[in-house]
């Protein structure tokens, strides 16, 4: 593939060989007049070209515009400000594919291997909490969250997302609490848990903060990609000294996406541009939990992750009660990632974590999950608090 | 006002109440168990409020609701994922105003007075162009633009947003190609030119660029903050050695604001947010150029950007013959901004300049744009090629 080439879709009525001129001509190099007619060869390099127009029984359309790797050799956001810049305001038009040239992109430095390394678990599914209540916590009670979780074997925690670095509870001073406990876990048991700490500030000050704290000791950091922009992203991940996993949180992609005809796929925002930007795991909503999603949509999500090797982790909603479902469509390659679903299990946070290994035993070994056949315990429990 | 007020419109059919509430607990502090119950009162003041729900005659419901400082004390980024993080992906939800307290945000330092100054113009309204053709043209082609253009009495000139840093035309060449033209014009006419030099790359490339162009004496800057990130262009403001206007380009805010019942209002995207985020100036599309857009968003975006005394930049389509039009919507604290609408002048980029200044005298003293009544001339020119 010599360029990078973009998938449109359009609504019933426009005229999708037309958009798609538009979009190759102007999106690329425009048109130009007589004064620069001995540099028409070099202009005409440019320009994008319409691969395919076709349209489909609902009406819809769908045009495929393949732009010159020379407009943008690099970066996603000059990457989506040609694809979709000045064309997002110029009606109705939807992205729902992105493809570049093998090599095109920040490559993720962990992934599935490396984050299963770090963890020290090479093959089930990982589970992954989140600090609840969001906010009001002071940094020792979250190093008391941490304890009790990661003593039950937690593999991640992670802040929320809506926890930025606050006076009442700095991250640096969040990481100072929850260092030692890591510590004293991996002495204890021999297992090192990852607590991916979330990233707040101007672009300048993520980028230092996420420094510090790596040098500082902290093994995982949570970006809010979408708020705070993929090339912020990008910048973490080609950065040597942030060497450790990055979670992706999808936070605001229903901006992006959540419309029918406007914006672009969720597995192009949740999918290729994650991965083209370095993520190692990224947060995603399942069509079973507590935000709509379209089976379709996850799925697509899920293969685009998994076919970069980046770790999709189902989230939002997600209990004990749900994991032979998660395991049936994502097999071993996945980390559940839950917050109220450990947090408010009704005998507490340890149990909770202890619920999920439970399921994920019992679903292992293909063991029912109705209520009469599950044994008194921290699944029961979580049953009997989640799945009514 | 006491905290950051959004507020949301709902599309019919939807439970505004029930919906307000799921924000103000979901996007805030969420809920707790027994075992905080001591923490209930910290816990409490993180938690979000229903100002007011109304429904409107169309079936629409429009809820405010307000979040304490306290869980974002500063930064968009932060602001983005408390507003619209999470709740994005629950349902159709659009915002429609953001009112933060006084003093919160990035404050712009040059805006309209800043930019006057730098270019010596005090009181009329400012031109603007664009370099076209987009890509392909050398660091020498743009040195010839520009030369012609500023000569001519151009204010402004700026990359074309799609062209990012790349091997055939890099950003450093262009500022070396440009800087001897805009130093000679200074010399011969007096008169300063600002080149807003479209910024790319990661997040730490544009960051370093932007410091690295302005040490070597650019003197404006692009930045497509949609596409890299509000925290980027925050981090540009607050740079003490990025001491130049910014330049906000609307690429890509289609995709946020072309829906009607998801996303966020254009007034806030192009409006608020740059504001809030230091830009100095900010370019929107107009409702009569060449994408469509409402003159009551139009207006809403120009009033968000004249209140915090950052400049409007009215652009896409513009030609001399719509000068007029600008004029009577913006009044004098406008910068018209032309890519083809000067590049592509019959008789050249200098008289598409011209032409600009023709109109902008003849506004000024009332006459009429009529063809018969203009005289032989750059405008007239102008008139026959763009407004028939």
């Amino acid at each position: 593939m010599s360029g990078i080439e973009v998938t449109y879709r359009f609504p019933p009525g426009v005229d999708a060989h037309r958009e798609a001129k538009i979009i190759a001509i102007g999106q690329t190099a425009g048109t130009w007049g007589e004064r620069w007619a001995d540099r028409s060869e070099r202009l005409r390099a440019h320009l994008g070209q319409v691969l395919d127009v076709m349209t489909l029984s609902d009406g819809t359309s769908r045009a495929t515009v393949r732009y010159p790797l020379a407009n943008c050799p690099e970066g996603v956001g000059a990457l989506l400000t040609m694809i979709y810049g000045k064309y997002s305001l110029a009606g109705p038009a939807r992205i729902v594919a992105l493809a570049v040239p093998p090599g095109w992109g920040t490559r993720c430095r962990f992934g599935i291997g490396g984050i299963r390394s770090a963890v020290g678990v090479p093959s089930r599914p990982l589970v992954m909490a989140i600090f609840k209540p969001s906010l009001g916590l002071s940094p020792e009670d979250h190093a008391l969250i941490l304890r009790d979780a990661a003593f039950a074997g937690l593999d991640i925690i992670k802040d929320d997302e809506i926890l930025p670095d606050i006076p009442e509870c700095r991250v640096q001073d969040r990481l100072k609490a929850c260092l030692p406990v890591i510590e004293e876990v991996r002495r204890a048991t021999g297992k090192t848990v990852l607590y991916a700490m979330n990233l707040s500030g101007r672009a300048d000050q993520v980028l230092e903060t996420a420094r510090v704290l790596v040098s500082e000791g902290a093994n995982a950091l949570l970006v809010n990609a979408l708020t705070y922009g993929f090339p912020v992203l990008e910048a973490l991940a080609a950065d040597p000294d942030v060497n450790v996993p990055l979670f992706v949180h999808p936070a605001f992609s229903g901006a992006l996406c959540g419309s029918r005809d406007w914006g672009l796929d969720y597995s192009v925002v949740l999918g290729t541009l994650p991965v083209l930007s370095g993520a190692d795991a990224v947060l995603i909503p399942t069509h079973y939990g507590s935000l709509p999603f379209s089976e379709s949509e996850e799925g697509r999500v899920k293969n685009e992750l998994l076919a970069r090797g980046v770790f999709p982790v189902p989230s939002a909603g997600i209990h004990p009660g749900l994991v032979p479902r998660v395991i049936a469509d994502y097999g071993n390659e996945v980390i559940m990632n839950a917050g109220t679903g450990i947090m408010d299990h009704p005998e507490g946070t340890a149990a909770g974590v202890r619920a999920f290994f439970e399921a994920l035993d019992r679903a292992g070994q293909g063991k029912s999950f109705e209520m009469e056949n599950v044994p008194e315990g921290p699944l029961k429990s979580a049953l009997r608090q989640w799945s009514r």
